[in-house]
C-alpha cells in the first residue's frame, strides 16, 4: 500500500535567493527540483501531489503590471488574475521538467497542472487588517495618490519606501478539490494549488477573486486533506524547524509529537510568516489525523521522506 | 446518446475590439460568454469542452516583459512562458464566470483549466519562415539591436514601425491529452489548450518550449480528435464563412459538404491568418471523422449547435 505525499515547494525550488530571474536561471532550478520528485515518484513507495510558491514570481508580475500600465498604457490586472497568470507560468515549468525527467528514466506518465481556486472567508479578520507588502515600492506622494485612486492601503515599509499591502486570509479548500482528487486517484501527476491559490470568496453563492495573497504551506495542506495525503511534506531553503533559531542555544528540531510542536509554537518559536505558517500547517496536518509532517531542505527530499533528515512531526 | 461538442472561443470572448483590456471589460465579456456556454451544458444533448484565443492577452504580457525590463530591469520571460501565463489568466476567468452562471441555475459541477502544451514538429517548414508579428513596434535601431541581442527576426510591419516576428507552425496534438480526456469523460467541464497550446518541440524524446504562436483553431481541432467529439464549434465575430467576402457578391455559407468546402478553399476564398485556419480546422475535423464542423457568431451559439445560423460543414 502506497503512502501518498503532498510536496510543498518553497520558493528556492525556483528562482534561487539573488538571482535575476531569467527563464533559464528558473528552468534549472526547476530541472532540479523535477530530479527530487521523480526520485520519489519512482520509488513505488509513494504517490505524489505538488504544490509550490510563488512569491518571486507573482512580485515580478505586479511590477510589470506597473510598468506596463507607465510606459503602454496598458491597464494593470488585479492580484488574483497575475496570481492565476504565476500558476500557468510555474505549473508549465514544472510539470515540463518533470515529464522530461520521467522520460529520461523511461516512463511516461502524465503531469497536469490545474488553475486552482481558493476560498477564503469575506470574515476574515485577515481583511481587516492587510499586511503583506506586494508590489513595487513609492515615493510617499504616489503611495497616496494611488490608495486614493485603486482603493489601495500603502504603508511605510522600513524606510525603503512606500508600498501596497494586502490582506493574507487563511486557506479554507479548494474549488477545484474534485477535479484534483480524480486525477490523483487516477495516478496522474497533479500541481495544484500554486502559490496557495487564488483567493476567492463567496458572495450569494457565487465566486468572487480578491485582492489577496494566501500563505501556500497552509493552502497546500488544505490540498493533503482533500486527497487524503498520508504525509506533507514542505520543502525549504532550512533543514527544518529550530527552537531559538539564530540564537546561541538554537536547537535544531528532529522529531517531535503533536503535542510538543504546539507548546513550542504557542510559545512563540517560529517567526511568523516563515516557520511559523509552516509549523502551523503541520500542527493541522496531524490534528486532522495526517500520519506525519515533515519540514525539510528541497535537496533531501528523498532523505527527508526516509526519516533521515528534517524536522518529522507525528501524532 | 449525448454528442461531445469542442467549443473554440475566439478573442472576443474575452475581449471586444476597441476595449483597453482591463480586468472589469474582460470579465463582463467572459461572464457573457459563459452564460451561452452554461446554456449549451445545460442542454442535457451536448458534453462540452473548452478551448480559447489568447491574442490579446499574450500580446498585453509581451509588451509588460518589455516594460518591466525598461523600468525595473526583470528579465522578459520567453513567449512559451508568457503563453502558460494567459492559460491561467484567461482559463481563471473562463471557469470562475461558468461555475457562477452554473451555480445561478441551481448546479453545482467542477471546472478546470488545464496548462496545455502543444507538439509541434521541429522540422515544420514555419520555423524557416516567421511571420506573425508580436510584442511592441520599435523604431528600426532599436528593433535591429534586439534581433542581435535576442536572435530575434524583425520585419518592418506596414509603415507602423519594426516588429519581432514568429514562426506560427501546425499543431500536432497536446501533449496533457490524456488528462484531458480523463476529465471529459468523468464530465467535468475542461477548458485546455488556450491560445493553441504552449508550442513544445521534442528533442531526443524530451520536450522544449519554443518561441512560436499556434493557431487556436487548428489546436482546437486537435483537441476535438483527441476528446472524440461529434461537433467542432468555432465561435467568433462573424455569423459563418463567406465566398468573395467584403465583395459585391459575397455570399455567405450554410450548410456545405466537405468536398464543396475543400473546392473553396483550395480556390483561396478564405483570408490567411483569419478564416482561412479555421476552415482548414473544419475540413480537418470532418476528414478525420467528426460529424460537423460550425463556425458561428459568439452570440449565436445555442442556435448554431441547431443547425439553425453559421456555417456548417458536414461529410
Amino acid at each position: 500500500m502506497r503512502k501518498r505525499v503532498v510536496i510543498a515547494l518553497g520558493g528556492n525550488a525556483i528562482l534561487q535567493r539573488g538571482q535575476k530571474g531569467t527563464y533559464e536561471e528558473q528552468m534549472e532550478n526547476v530541472r532540479k527540483t523535477a530530479r527530487q520528485i521523480v526520485d520519489i515518484i519512482l520509488d513505488n513507495e509513494y504517490e505524489v501531489v505538488i504544490t509550490h510558491g510563488n512569491g518571486p514570481q507573482v512580485g515580478t508580475l505586479l511590477l510589470q503590471q506597473d510598468a506596463g500600465e507607465h510606459v503602454h498604457g496598458i491597464p494593470a490586472q488585479p492580484m488574483d488574475v497575475c496570481g492565476a497568470m504565476s500558476q500557468g507560468q510555474i505549473g508549465y515549468m514544472i510539470q515540463q521538467a518533470i515529464m522530461n525527467e520521467l522520460r529520461r528514466r523511461g516512463v511516461e506518465r502524465p503531469v497536469a497542472t490545474i488553475i486552482t481556486q481558493t476560498i477564503v472567508d469575506k470574515n476574515d479578520p485577515a481583511f481587516q487588517h492587510p499586511s503583506k507588502p506586494v508590489g513595487p515600492f513609492y515615493g510617499e506622494e504616489t503611495a497616496k495618490k494611488l490608495a486614493k485612486e485603486k482603493g489601495w492601503i500603502v504603508i511605510e515599509d522600513a524606510g525603503r519606501g512606500w508600498r501596497r499591502v494586502v490582506p493574507s486570509p487563511d486557506p479554507k479548500g479548494h474549488v477545484e478539490a474534485p477535479i484534483i482528487q480524480d486525477l490523483v486517484e487516477k495516478e496522474f501527476i497533479v500541481i495544484s494549488s500554486g502559490g496557495g491559490g487564488i483567493p476567492v470568496v463567496e458572495e450569494n453563492g457565487e465566486l468572487k477573486g480578491v485582492e489577496a495573497v494566501i500563505d501556500k504551506d497552509l493552502a497546500g495542506e488544505r490540498l493533503a486533506e482533500e486527497v487524503n495525503a498520508d504525509i506533507f511534506m514542505i520543502l525549504t531553503d532550512v533543514n527544518g524547524a529550530a527552537l531559538n533559531y539564530g540564537k546561541p542555544n538554537e536547537k535544531w528540531l528532529g522529531k517531535v509529537a503533536l503535542g510538543e510542536i504546539k507548546r513550542y509554537y504557542e510559545e512563540g518559536h517560529f517567526k511568523k510568516g516563515s516557520m511559523g505558517p509552516k509549523i502551523l500547517a503541520a500542527i493541522r496536518f496531524i490534528e486532522w489525523g495526517g500520519e506525519r509532517a515533515i519540514i525539510a531542505a528541497l535537496d533531501k527530499a528523498v532523505e527527508a521522506l526516509e526519516g533521515k533528515t528534517g524536522t518529522q512531526i507525528i501524532r
